[in-house]
């Protein structure tokens, strides 16, 4: 593909040598192992050292670079061209695959149009899948679920009963949806169950890594909004809501109730106790715990304070021996100061 | 069913209006989503503003509420009445469902009565499965492992060999028992794997949630006592031993040949090094790091000091840049007097 | 087996009673569950107290140790002896089980010489798995992925397409290699995915726990060295490259393009932000937050510092109530003398 039609896919401007629009470009790639034909782009700023030496064909910039060896293509947000300059260099539209013989689909599931069930999945009575959707090998989807068009859902996934899922949703392998929320009630020397009888409402759109477990509700629904991301190995308990596009990153705890809002950003290994809310629009820093509910704004710590507290505080922790010191020195010199004025 | 009746099934009291024995009651709800027909309660006391708006036509109650337009039912655990009504409503005695001819099971298995194994699961030789167990499909059982009777073992779990579960244990989906032990002996620059030839003891009444990991022991079992509740993408590694009634809260990582006692509860995200004891009865607070034994008691941080100084000092690390400032000033002062006196 | 016969397998000399050699030895154990005819071994130092009753008949020393009642086996590294013998005397070499009617193995596939497919496993086109590799139930291979030989790949794994896996890597259940990494652009108030077209690249000798995640590179690679050994629950980003035997503990979590060296540990609970180095040698404590590069040394805290300085701040840190009462108290002081110098 030459790069004069790259740039008018991505609305880019090519910069450089004459003849420029003729180059042909073969690949996408970061820029530490990009080849020649390749075009690339700086995902961080201090990358920009490398671009000397850099073998692509080309990089995508947000401002013209003076100098620079190579050509240029110059869009509003490079980010975004290079994410779709990759879709259309390697995302081929997967084929409808059918139903699999080696899968086990109940007589009363309801199977939309140029959906794939692979092999060894298991879907259950009172399911109904959209059209296009993709059901991996090892996915069990239990009675009365849902699930919308378009969506991906990879191995060894797990949709207990009465889980809705939307549209375009992406399920990472070994992820689980629906098991059981943490609920006993202590009585006669031991732990009670309580029953977890509600469901689990994923919208549109929304994309959950690998190896996530997001707890039913004891009564109601977890909910996780439109456009939400969630990263690997994340932890969402009962009755949790979660609001749309909002970002929660790998490892991240959230306990029961806790309601969190939209464009909401948890950092990694972030822990939020139940019953909080946390507002639209927050930030909190990687390994924060929090324990009450936040109005919008950006924290860190643990528990968490304002982010620009936070740093103030910590770069003195790091100073406690010697703040410690400077005081035991004080009492001395006033000790010597008393003395001295006592005479 | 009518409110006279609930208020036997749970040893209750109805206060309320005339006629309120003959209320009918279909459902059971969250206070936030109760409607006409449920029976509802208060899982937290700040809910008690929600009330007055409430469409439920009960509510549980411990203490009666005055001037309540709806009835109550008075009992002295309203969340166990609860638990017993979410189970009574909604949890239907499951059928047993036989030995699926999809699933793979070793002629040298031993399968007791009314067990279900469902498609694509894989029982192992010298297996044995006690009456009216669950096994649900892509549960993989390795050899000389054995689990009790009523148990239910959700997909996606895997038990290797030598595993022996106890009766009444619910594994939800994607849990791992009997993964290797993470040991290592480094000799001649490199890493040597130590064996894990022991095995896990899992006993009666245990819940294990999704995605958790329970390694095996080196030599000898690593042990989960009778009615401990593990939360979700909980570690525990190889000889660790827990005791009976013990809460282990979401993410919560235990390191080798500790040993925890009985009704400890550990909160979310807390990790805990290798080879030490928690006494019976201790609480851990959420993301505390545990770096030595500790004795009965409340404890918070990372690492853990008791929970009531560690809100003491955390206290003050929000005020350290203040502090700092202040032992500057003072340090100005003091030399101040110290010209003055030298005078 | 004959303690002498034991003393040539790992090098050792057999000190204790007259015909010590002729000690028949029947099993390997711990030093709490040890048994009559069971070698033991001392793997930490506090449990030394527990051999004056041990009955073992025989325990495994660096230095003979005076006056016990048991034979000893003096070696120069007893843990290293204590996993021989493990191997020894429980590791029976696994028959190749060949290719289960009950897996799904694509024409396009290549298998090794005695590979073992179990039952329920699916293999994608254009995958090749090398001599002598066991695949376990459920496991999942997507296209263009290979595997090396001499491995055990655990049942419920998952790995994606253009995956490649070294010789004799060890990968435990529920471990997902190359989910998409967590990467998105924010364009016209939403994220929009960006496509995860690299690869993952295992090394040999690799080991990795249960419930792992390690994400497929945007592109390039994600890549782990050899002899590295991974634990259970572990984030690994996309991007991210380990160096050769690194020790990555329980729940440790390691964002996009970070790349750590050779022989570095990351204590569990860990977690490093994307875009950083960590030089070989490096050691980092249990629950700290890595915000930066480091340069070898060793490490603790969130965010780290060097671990003798945390030491030193964390022991302030508790002392922190003392610390500002004492400087309000000196405040009080000052003022007094300011009063009487002013007079």
């Amino acid at each position: 593909m030459k790069l004069g039609e790259i740039a008018s896919l991505v609305n880019g401007e090519v910069i450089g040598p004459p003849h420029a629009d003729d180059i042909e470009i073969t690949g996408v790639s970061g820029i530490l192992n990009a080849q020649e034909g390749d075009i690339t782009f700086l995902s961080v700023g201090r990358y920009r050292k490398y671009l000397s030496e850099c073998k692509a064909s080309c990089v995508i910039v947000k401002e013209p670079i003076e100098g620079l060896h190579i050509a240029q293509l110059k869009v509003s947000n490079p980010h975004l061209a290079f994410a779709k300059l990759l879709e259309h260099f390697y995302i081929k539209p997967q084929e409808p695959m059918g139903i699999s013989k080696n899968a086990i689909v109940s007589d009363r599931a309801t199977i939309g149009e140029d959906v794939s069930i692979l092999p060894f999945s298991y879907i259950s009575d009172n399911v109904f899948i959209d059209s296009r959707t993709i059901i991996y090998p090892y996915v069990f989807i239990g009675p009365n679920s849902t699930i919308g068009r378009n969506c991906v859902i990879y191995p060894n996934v797990v949709l207990r009963e009465n889980i809705k899922i939307g549209n375009r949703v992406i399920i990472h392998p070994g992820s689980v949806i629906g098991s059981d929320g943490f609920g006993y009630v202590f009585e006669e020397g031991t732990h009670y169950k309580i029953p977890q009888v509600g469901g689990v409402i994923i919208e549109d759109d929304v994309e959950i890594g690998s190896n996530v477990s997001i707890d039913r509700a004891t009564t109601g629904d977890t909910i996780i909004g439109s456009s939400t991301k969630i990263d690997n190995l994340v932890q969402i308990a009962h009755n949790v809501t979660i609001g749309k596009n909002s970002i929660i990153i790998a490892q991240t705890g959230i306990a029961g109730s806790t309601e969190i809002g939209d464009f909401v950003t948890l950092a990694g290994q972030v822990g939020i106790v139940e019953h909080v809310k946390i507002e639209s629009g927050t930030m909190i820093g990687a390994q924060s715990g929090v324990l009450g509910n936040l109005t919008k704004g950006v924290y860190s710590g643990s528990p968490v304070m304002p982010h620009r507290e936070w740093l103030k505080a910590q770069a003195i922790f790091t100073k406690l021996p010697e703040l410690y010191k400077n005081v035991r020195e004080l009492e001395e010199k006033i000790k010597e100061l008393e003395r001295r004025c006592s005479k």
